[in-house]
């Protein structure tokens, strides 16, 4: 059952709905993982900062607007006063500015890339090229290459226009448009495939809102899934991981 | 525009979904306050504790189990440390123990059933019978009976064998059998307008999980709904209830 000492403080918000749907999938995995017999005080606490004030972490890596990082500082202290044990972040490319949250307290941080390569290299370890529906600060920042190089796989991202195209699909989910959002995102991991990629990660928490596996001709890997999955065994009681 | 000051305190985890349900009901209204024009940034922050181990509502009030009560102080103190700037509940129940929350600090704390009443006043003036889809702790302590009277409503709630029928809906429902929880809250709404109910309050946050105003021959009013409106609307800048 779930260790009632331990209360997973989220930093949330990035966007609002992608905060639910994490929200939501730790839900999930809680109630799977207690069987028939769970009651909801057996369920995971979550003390969630939903703030979508945070600075655009586009603009942040570009160069081009402030950093998210003493907003993310912030939120994470208040996160720890609040009561929570350990940290975690459902924002892909907010992770450029993870070493803010990890300086910020005490607290272990799970690390969402982290996480969802670790997820790939064991539930699929014949793949090697690997697509990565990644926004532009989570691309400039090279977040994910710098988790699948050292475990020999290649990453492929959306680079130039087609990037741009992905960027709108995005900002399409993020403001409620979410049919012109799936069509352009789908189009963006079709992309991927097209290119070489025999596995894609949903890099972007506003991609599992609109696209799933039926959508794709290769495995979609929802790496907020992977996060709330990870989260539910973190709060169970699973060793969490030390920096 | 969200007032960039106004970060909500939401007291949650009365169960989880339902807490999931409030903040997506308050996603859409944000959204919708701020048009085509909105910008991730311009949403309404809220800060959450969903916190399952809240002791169960229904046994406290029956003289059977420990009180919610300072847990949910516990709660409130937590929000505030965490930026909170004024405090909702989306859990009718625990509305038995709002003193607690109230005392706990200075927050304003806007009141779930109040709200709700105030909102069938206004949009409903012609209606006299209410029919409240209440668990236990909600009927026991009068909560709505509380709020109606005064304004010359009449309150009809499940009693006996149709409240116990009520709350194995509910039971179900948090333990995440849709289904079978939907036929039976659907049942127990239409026993009270076959009661003389002109209106029925889904006062009990789990039933807008499965239930909606096309099951009925009257109005439902969706409590979780009514919240949602009313903290988006102070989180914009309406003057705050005060106490």
């Amino acid at each position: 059952m779930t260790d009632a000492r331990r209360a997973v403080g989220v930093l949330g918000g990035m966007g609002p709905a992608a905060t639910i749907d994490f929200m939501a999938k730790v839900l999930l995995h809680s109630q799977a993982a207690q069987g028939d017999a769970g009651r909801e005080q057996d369920n995971v606490r979550l003390i969630v900062d939903s703030n979508p004030a945070v600075p655009d972490r586009n603009a942040a890596v570009a160069g081009t607007g402030p950093s998210p990082g003493p907003a993310l500082a912030a939120m994470a202290q208040g996160l720890a006063r609040a009561g929570a044990t350990f940290l975690v972040m459902p924002c892909n490319a907010a992770h450029a500015f993870a070493a803010d949250v990890i300086a910020a307290t005490p607290l272990p941080f799970v690390h969402l890339i982290e996480e969802t390569v670790h997820a790939v290299r064991r539930d699929h370890a014949h793949v090697r090229r690997v697509g990565v529906l990644a926004v532009a600060a989570t691309a400039d920042a090279r977040l994910y290459e710098r988790a699948l190089e050292p475990l020999d796989f290649t990453a492929i991202v959306p680079t130039g226009a087609a990037r741009e195209r992905f960027m709108e699909g995005v900002w399409a989910i993020k403001a409620g448009r979410l049919d012109s959002g799936r069509a352009i995102v789908a189009e963006s991991a079709r992309a991927l495939v097209a290119a070489g990629a025999d596995l894609v990660i949903a890099g972007c928490t506003e991609v599992p809102l609109v696209l799933d596996s039926d959508d794709l001709s290769v495995p979609l890997i929802d790496a907020t899934d992977v996060l709330a999955r990870r989260t539910v065994a973190y709060a169970r009681g699973e060793a969490l991981p030390q920096r």
